[in-house]
C-alpha cells in the first residue's frame, strides 16, 4: 500500500485484523463483533466487543477501539482515520466514530443481520445516521461480507448464547 | 417519593445532582455535561463528561454514568432505571441508554444548545432516534431546563474553552 498516496485507502488485511480479533471473541464467550482502526498503512487498534467480560453494555467494539486509538495517539481527533467494522456500527458507535472524526468507516455485515441474531439493534442504518445527523464521515458498506457472516455462524454455534 | 409506587417517579433532587455534578466537572476543565441514573429511590450512579481528563472521546457523562451503573448493579440490564442527563443526549449516549434498556431518559437543555456552544454534535433529536430505531425507552425533555442552560453559562465563562 505505501506506493499508494491514499491515506485512507481500504485494504482488506485490515479487515481481517478485525474479523480475526471478533472470532477471538467468540472462542472467550464475548458477542460476536470485532474493529480495527488504521492510519495509512498502520494498525492504531483492533479490538472485540467486551460487553460481557467487562459487564460494560458500552463495551462494543468500535467504542473500545476508539478508546484505545485515542490514548494510543493522546489525542480525541482520529482524523484520517478508518475504522472496520466487522458489522455495521450501531448508531451508539456510528456516533461515537462521528465524535472522533474518523474519516471512514467500512463495514462487513450490516445491522439487520444482527438483529436477526436476536441483538435489540436500533434498526436506523449508517447512511441514515449521516444523512439525518448531517456527518461527513465516508461510509463502505459490504465489504468481505461472506468473511463478516462467518463470525456469526461461529458465534451460533456456541453452547451458550448470550443476548442483549 | 417513598409514597409513590411509580419506580421510574422523576425527581427534580436527582436532576440537581446531575447538575452539580456537571458544574464540578466545569470547574475541572472538562465539558458541560452530567448525568445521573438511579432506580426507584436509589441514585445507582452520578457522572459528569471526562473526554478530557480521560483523553476518550467516548467518556460523555452517560455513558460513564451507564458503565458505572452496570458495574455496581453487576448486569448489562438497566430495566426500570431512570437517566437524569443535564442536556439531551446525544445519538451515541441515547443509544447506550437503549442498549442499557433504560426505562426513561429526562434531560433539560436540548442538542441544539449544545450546537450552538461550537461542539460537533450529529443533530438527531432522542425522539427522531426512538421514532426511526424502534425503541420502548421514555422521554421527558426539558426537565429544568432553566438550572441546566447554567451549566453551559458557567462553563463560557471559563478561560479555555475545548470543544470537539
Amino acid at each position: 500500500m505505501t506506493e499508494n498516496n491514499e491515506k485512507t485507502l481500504v485494504h482488506p488485511a485490515f479487515m481481517r485484523l478485525a474479523i480475526n480479533k471478533a472470532m477471538e471473541g467468540v472462542k472467550n464467550g464475548q458477542s460476536p463483533f470485532g474493529a480495527c482502526i488504521t492510519r495509512g498503512d498502520e494498525v492504531i487498534s483492533c479490538a472485540h466487543n467486551v460487553v460481557w467480560d467487562s459487564m460494560d453494555i458500552t463495551a462494543h467494539a468500535e467504542i473500545h477501539a476508539i478508546r484505545d486509538a485515542c490514548k494510543k495517539l493522546n489525542t480525541v481527533d482520529l482524523s484520517g482515520c478508518v475504522i472496520y467494522s466487522t458489522c455495521e456500527p450501531c448508531p451508539m458507535c456510528f456516533s461515537a466514530c462521528h465524535w472522533a472524526k474518523i474519516s471512514k468507516i467500512v463495514c462487513g455485515a450490516r445491522i439487520e443481520d444482527a438483529k436477526k441474531l436476536g441483538f435489540s439493534e436500533l434498526t436506523v442504518s449508517n447512511k441514515e445516521m449521516k444523512q439525518s445527523g448531517g456527518s461527513s464521515i465516508e461510509i463502505v458498506e459490504g465489504y468481505m461480507r461472506d468473511e463478516a457472516m462467518e463470525i456469526f455462524k461461529r458465534w451460533q454455534e456456541q453452547e451458550k448464547i448470550r443476548l442483549y
